[in-house]
């Protein structure tokens, strides 16, 4: 499937800006960063769940919000981009 | 269908913020703001098609980034929230 996660963090503080590279951090291992606080990850449900967790252990859930779309495993043609940066295959390599 | 809706636009400039703030204004008359840059829209096909339109001539394509999701008819299992604000339904009255 593919698990699109967005996250809303205030990043003015440095605190909200280290949980939102950890985020990353953990979202890039399984897919892409696509703006930046949204990150389209492809797993399984095994791995849905482990990402759910592991992100789940980083927030603030007083201050962060956190929300998981499950996009299902025929999702390319639920996607549209506009704008700055160009299309990329979630499932393809990552370019840093 | 549900058209989830993400805008990556740089907040830290005046214009950037007076863009999202025009973005928000056409989504919310659709669905609601979620998070700071991610809006759900329930609408139909047409009316999906109107938002697109005066979405892409609000935004600056060579600055911002602006993805459409359609999450289709039956979304409501494909959403999870966690922390700050609670849920909602997208096609409930808009509280401000």
């Amino acid at each position: 499937m593919l698990l699109l996660i967005t996250y809303d963090v205030d990043t003015t503080t440095a605190a909200g800006r280290k949980r939102l590279r950890s985020v990353a951090k953990v979202c890039v291992n399984y897919g892409q960063r696509v703006q930046n606080s949204v990150f389209e990850c492809a797993a399984d449900a095994a791995q849905a769940k482990m990402i759910k967790a592991k992100l789940l252990a980083l927030i603030d859930e007083e201050q962060d919000s956190l929300r998981f779309y499950n996009l299902g495993d025929r999702y390319q043609n639920r996607i549209e981009h506009y704008g700055a940066k160009g299309s990329y295959d979630p499932e393809g390599l990552l370019m840093i």
